[in-house]
């Protein structure tokens, strides 16, 4: 028997411009790694975070990452304990799925560690518990990226939650810049709309189904046209410093579309060729800059393999 | 030089629960007939005009089969003649996309009398115009799928109309139930609600994506599970008896799913076998005259081709 782990688990972008709360995919990186080791002390002690300044707790039931752990102990009556450390690689409120992340990276690594030989259906559940302390409400679309790799759709929650595996072109690269302030999902949902135009949501749902649609026929010409959103990103770009140039910069570069990554202020933008996605990169870091924010730039394909081990030992 | 063409343009289903206003697609049978034939006497003149009990106009700029023509006269300077006939095969007002077939018709007819060379994008904008007289208003979800057959997705009309074919699996059937009463498109968009919820939005576009990720996986588990709608059918339903009973007489045959074809009174469900599409008929049938209605009931594949010439001479 193995007695500690090491896993990556990857930041996810979720949204993707059209598909607000159904769509996310995962990137290469940043992303949280979380230690496990099997321990004499029953239940969950965190013994370490680092990379969040002290600001996430200690205490297992409400953290986002301890929170699934021990529903997976008290589920699968699981009778050892659990030490863990966090390190957290991406920063928090940053718009890329970081709560998720811990999460997922979690349930997954306790899963490896004692070989319970859940899938990913399975773990699913479980790394939502995670999610549901970070934002308040239920919500899969950086979860089940995270954890399946990939782009996924949520295709909707009841009676379960459907998670739709949607296969991308093999060329198909993501940009992010993170600008180094900080957005709550919390807030972020407060200023939404409680209702909206129906022809927005036509408008909406047209370019989500035309998404897929250019995914699963590899037509980056559609999946160019579909990136488009008419319900959020209007109400949200306004708490993100320059968004608007930052887009253009991104278009001007060749990228496919541009919007924002879950709640902000990441930024993300979606090329058909690595050099566009660098060059997106660059140009979207000289818009930030003229609004006096540094930020963080990340290119990578969607990662298609979600967590995954470093160390076990 | 041909003399006289008669072709045939199929009915079409539309907004196929989820996907109000952005999908719709061609089915074998109802569809109309239209003859073109040249002409000494200039522009277009209907001849005759069956099956409709004399409602439809004569005056060609304010028929839905004669505006295309005089589309097509004047923007490619057509200077011969055209007398039309148009035999309606299909009630008006049943939601299947009667004016939009009579559109496609006569303006595929007239592409192929005179050798225009014309594609089927370039022809779209021609059918519209008649599409634009019977519904007051520019929509695509009828005419894209009866001129391109197939399932058609509209993901946009800006800048210009988006027409997405999406492949469907070689086994899924429809049914449909035309009601024996009328509901005028034009009434039933009056109808509907100028906002709604943000949730129910969300919904809805997660059952678009679905439905699409379903058609081109080939995964009637996700088509079936995708076609709900959330928005329109709560609301229209309410303008066909039996609707409820019609629905769950089809979902108990073992449809995929089953809501109402355009504006309605008919409803359509998909099945996975012609064996339930049948049974699907007879169920529905069954539960409609339940309310004292008798009801036309057709079964087909997914019509493929779009219109198509019985007779060119």
């Amino acid at each position: 028997m193995k007695n500690e782990i090491r896993v990556f688990a990857p930041a996810s972008v979720s949204n993707i411009a059209c598909g607000f709360d159904v769509m996310g995919f995962a990137i290469d990186e940043p992303g949280d790694e979380i230690v496990l080791r099997i321990s004499e002390r029953p239940g969950v002690t965190i013994t370490k975070i680092t990379g969040e300044n002290g600001r996430l707790p200690l205490e297992a039931e409400l953290n986002t990452a301890g929170a699934p752990l021990l529903s997976m102990i008290d589920k699968l009556h699981i009778t050892c304990g659990i030490e863990m450390e966090i390190h957290k690689k991406m920063p928090l409120g940053s718009g890329l799925g970081s709560s998720a992340a811990s999460a997922v990276g979690a349930a997954f690594a306790l899963n490896e560690l004692l070989d319970l030989g859940l899938s990913k259906e399975e773990l699913l559940p479980f790394a939502i518990e995670g999610e549901k302390i970070a934002s308040g409400s239920v919500h899969a679309d950086n979860v089940a990226p995270c954890l399946y790799g990939g782009f996924v759709l949520i295709r909707g929650y009841n009676p379960i939650i459907d998670v739709v595996e949607i296969e991308v072109p093999e060329n198909l690269y993501c940009t992010v810049i993170h600008p180094q302030i900080e957005i709550s999902t919390k807030e972020a949902r407060k200023i939404l709309p409680k209702t909206i135009p129906l022809s927005d949501a036509i408008t909406q749902w047209g370019n989500t189904a035309g998404l897929v649609a250019g995914l699963l026929k590899k037509d980056f010409g559609l999946i160019g046209r579909s990136l488009q959103d008419v319900v959020i990103e209007p109400v949200r770009s306004m708490l993100i410093p320059g968004f608007d140039e930052i887009k253009k910069a991104a278009m001007d570069s060749g990228a496919l579309g541009c919007s924002i990554s879950g709640s902000g202020p990441s930024v993300f933008a979606l090329s058909s060729s690595l050099q566009t996605a660098v060059e997106t990169g660059k140009s979207m870091k000289t818009a930030l800059e003229r609004f006096g924010l540094s930020g963080e730039v990340y290119v990578s394909k969607i990662n298609k393999n979600g967590p995954r081990i470093i160390e076990l030992k």
